[in-house]
């Protein structure tokens, strides 16, 4: 067959050679615990000599709202008997905190907002939470939720010196059905450990994103993220069943419904979800899991044009349907700076401006094998695809995953990322990148030398879902190039009826951009909400909306 | 193979004789449309002579708002110059329209609720649907929006003289993107008409229920209906990507995105979806599309008591499992009142207390028709199952799918039916029908002849789940058969945490029950929104919350 010889580097590459079919049903066996890295997530402890400016300098534009209080001694000492003990605060008002203990609550992930927070508060339960939120609004002292602090649009971390309330200490699984696959977990659990726990009983959370070693689950509701399996297991506003959120003046709204059918009134949850901490806190997540596919297969194609990756998706959706789990897409650029950084073997032996990712997730490896032989026979003997290998194993797998995982981190390696995460029909999606491009070039920032701010510009996603991101690799974040990007992106996804941000949400980032995909009734019934929630505004001030 | 002998009856049954194998392959070929009935749903027109009650009757408690003003001939004059022409309006307020040619509009389809409407309106567009409420809401005019008055909860007809608003005539298919599969419709386009349409192209809607020959899609997106296959689909919350509304002071909500993912702000079309017309009307959705398979598989399963059930269950979501498209419980009592009622014969040529039938839909017939075949041969060997048949072809695939879908209409036939559409952890599902069952039969109302109210208790749902539709079929509505019903039932749902609407929503039938399922600070929660975005109260008064 065709794509037998073309495929070869997988012979040549796996641990136990074989031919593809037998390769790929040695898949079978018990679930198999793919995405789970070994290595923990970058955190801020390890990156502390590097900080990024003070928000407030990069957005001077911004005031302190003259009507939140300044934190004071009292106030701490309210916490502190709260909460009673020292380990549950930092405590940079009464107490000599070095500021590297703070950074890590001060300066978010892609070293691109920090603010000036000097008192972080680790409620451990629901009713903590609700006493502190009270007291918060009674006292106009202005809050920041914080998960993972894992967010890419500044939302985690504090502008001036906003309290961070983080869920780090409420980090129980609650409990889970083994019929119905319903699992209730405190909003500060890490998921992976969530989807680790989950494997063990044969499930899945149906999320799975990059930052899954860090990132919370009540932050990942509050951000409502997509990550790499929306395709098939569909969006957290499907998935969350119910929950437990905590609104500024101390109501607990106890919601935390593990029915998969509740038509019982207006679904308040949802507002919650992709609610960016912006009207309450989170504090409690139940959500519905799907069985855990006992077949795992994963490819990884090049691909001589992009006309050509939509049409290998067009034909991945319709053989493989059902058990397609993961169809993720990666430009050239991308690949050679996860090259460039990680200085790995690159996993075809050949380059195309396109890769992509395709995974499978089905319960019968025989049938998912066949599936995906024919599917690769067919877009192969079309010269849709040009070069592809195929995962023999389970490390094999994680493997070819990292590169695609990999890319967020290796683009932020040199100093920094400018980061769009859009939502683009299929057949423009790429189009954005180019245009990017070529606008950095023309403007003379683009470069392999120092005096160069901007070291490329890269584009990547989740092709499944018509999500593109579109990063723009810097060596320092710069005025310059910012002016080149803004508003052009957010006008040129504006033109095209798309989203400005697909999954990541609004944070402080894209907040003045809003109205490129929302028109003005939307924003002010939206500004009603907030309003009703949060009269005083002290959930997460200056951000979204 | 054991199973075989078994499921003998299939090959008695089938029109081409054959192995089960050899059978089921030859299900293959273009996408099946399936569950697509012809013979139109039963509609109001033709059941005249039987009307119902008047809700105020049965419901005398409950009192006109005096706010609001009697329909005089100027606000008429209004509408009619407003739609233009006669057809688009039923006006019994200054022409002398029969009371039949109102009854499709006052009547529901259980014949339980009856209002006193006098003026229908049929916008055709969202700019008329913003004058009519607009208008109605400066001179304080109530209305019910109506679309196929389906509806098992009496929300969508009116209790007193509230102005009915149809979507009638908002039927028009908007567009259609065959590449993400997103489908964009008026809020009344009837949902077969939406499935036929997208099966021509290779999709299918992802809500399917026993009413889709006359319910609307914005009546289902407003009841936020479940139907047949949300277990393998998801619910309305997942996929619908947007909508356009209109608030009662006139304003056009447009978040008709057709995009799969955007994180910008508050998820506010949520609030719609299951809002059952109360904080506004819906227009146009616009929702994604899955795949059709192209392999169905139907089989019809009997075995001996619910605990089997329930492992069968199990298996199927193991072994089928991204195949498994439907798993619907029947008790022998569901199906013996649609055997009396029908006269047909029945699927097995057993009896047994329970049935489930069993729906796979995937991309590879083989394939498929090896899983059904190992479950089958497995749950049979195990004596899971005590008899079961496959269909061979479309037409027996609709004939069993029959069986499940005839219920509803045929309990309703001696006259009415106490329905409860609940949630219950799988384990307690089918208890609630047995104590029903005593309870009914304790109180001396079930019997053969026409003294006794009650024909028969049946339980029968979406197993998959875990939704219940118990259904007292009776000869007549009695207070006798309600008080042992209520509020026993909802008690009882209340101490197991589940849910008193699955599916069905509110409406007038379960207003005042909803604290068995929400407590008072969500109650509260809710009632802040309908103030919120109806401060007249003017849409769909007296139920709801
Ligand atoms: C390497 C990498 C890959 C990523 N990949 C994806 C991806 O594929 N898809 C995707 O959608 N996102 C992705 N993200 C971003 C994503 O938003 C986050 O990773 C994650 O969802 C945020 O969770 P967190 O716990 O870190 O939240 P944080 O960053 O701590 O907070 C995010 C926002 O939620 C609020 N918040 C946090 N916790 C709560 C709470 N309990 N109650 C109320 N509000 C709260 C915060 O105030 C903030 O506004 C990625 C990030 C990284 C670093
Ligand atoms: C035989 C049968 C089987 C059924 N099976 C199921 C099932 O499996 N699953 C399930 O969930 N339901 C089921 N139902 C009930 C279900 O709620 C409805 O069939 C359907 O969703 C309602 O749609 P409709 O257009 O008939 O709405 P209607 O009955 O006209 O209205 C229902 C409610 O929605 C409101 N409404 C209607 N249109 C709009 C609009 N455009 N904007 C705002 N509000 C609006 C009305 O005011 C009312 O409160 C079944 C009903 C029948 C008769």
């Amino acid at each position: 067959m065709a794509y037998r010889s073309r495929l070869a580097p997988i012979a040549r590459r796996v641990s136990t050679p074989g031919l593809l079919r037998a390769a790929l049903a040695s898949n079978s066996g018990p679930a198999v615990l793919r995405c789970v890295s070994n290595t923990p997530m970058r955190r801020f402890q390890d990156s502390a000599p590097r900080r990024g400016n003070f928000t407030t300098d990069s957005y001077p534009e911004i005031k302190r709202d003259p009507r939140f209080s300044q934190i004071t001694a009292e106030h701490v000492a309210y916490f502190r008997d709260l909460l009673g003990k020292d380990s549950a605060l930092v405590d940079g008002v009464t107490a000599n905190v070095s500021s590297d203990d703070m950074e890590p609550y001060n300066g978010d992930w892609m070293r691109k907002y920090r603010g000036h927070c000097k008192l972080v508060l680790k409620p451990a339960s629901t009713g903590e939470v609700s006493k502190i939120l009270k007291y918060c609004n009674d006292n106009m002292l202005a809050v920041v939720p914080q998960g993972g602090n894992t967010g890419l649009v500044g939302g985690s971390v504090p502008v001036f010196d906003e309290i961070v309330i983080s869920t780090s200490r409420m980090n129980q699984i609650r409990s889970f059905d083994e019929v119905s696959g319903v699992l209730v977990v405190d909003a500060g659990v890490v998921l992976e450990i969530a989807d680790q726990f989950l494997a063990e009983k044969g499930y899945l959370f149906p999320l799975d994103l990059g930052a899954k070693g860090s990132c919370h689950i009540g932050g990942n509701v509050a951000t409502n993220a997509g990550g790499l399996r929306l395709l098939r297991y569909g969006s957290l506003h499907g998935n969350v069943l119910g929950l437990q959120a905590v609104l500024p003046n101390g109501t607990i709204v106890d919601d935390l419904c593990t029915l998969r059918k509740n038509n019982t009134g207006y679904d308040l949850k949802q507002l919650f979800i992709g609610g960016e901490g912006t009207i309450g806190m989170i504090t409690a997540v139940s959500i519905q899991c799907p069985q855990r596919g006992k077949a795992v297969n994963v490819a990884f194609l090049g691909a001589d044009s992009f006309e050509k990756i939509q049409l290998a998706f067009r034909e991945a959706k319709s053989q493989l349907s059902e058990i397609l789990s993961a169809f993720e897409l990666m430009d050239s650029y991308s690949q050679d700076m996860v090259h460039r950084v990680r200085q790995n073997k690159r996993p075809l032996d050949s380059e195309h401006p396109f890769y992509c990712l395709i995974e499978t997730t089905g319960s019968n490896s025989e049938h998912d094998a066949e599936k995906l032989e024919k599917f690769l026979e067919d877009v192969m003997s079309k010269d849709i695809i040009a070069n592809g290998v195929l995962a023999q194993d389970e490390t094999q797998i994680k493997s070819l995953w990292s590169q695609r995982e990999g890319i967020t981190e290796c683009v932020g390696h040199f100093g920094g990322t400018y980061k769009y995460d859009v939502s683009i029909p299929l057949k423009d999606l790429y189009r954005l990148v180019d245009d990017t491009r070529e606008r950095i070039e023309a403007a003379g920032l683009k470069g392999d030398t120092e005096e160069f701010p901007v070291v490329e510009v890269v584009g990547y996603g989740h092709m499944g879902d018509c999500n593109l991101h579109l990063n723009v690799a810097v060596r320092r974040y710069d005025k310059r190039v910012e002016e080149v990007l803004e508003p052009f992106v957010y006008e040129w996804i504006g033109k095209i009826n798309g989203s400005i941000s697909a999954e990541h949400g609004i944070g402080i980032a894209k907040k003045k951009y809003l109205g490129f995909s929302r028109n003005d009734t939307m924003i002010d019934l939206m500004k009603q909400v907030k309003k009703l929630y949060d009269p005083n505004g002290i959930m997460n001030p200056y951000k979204y909306i």
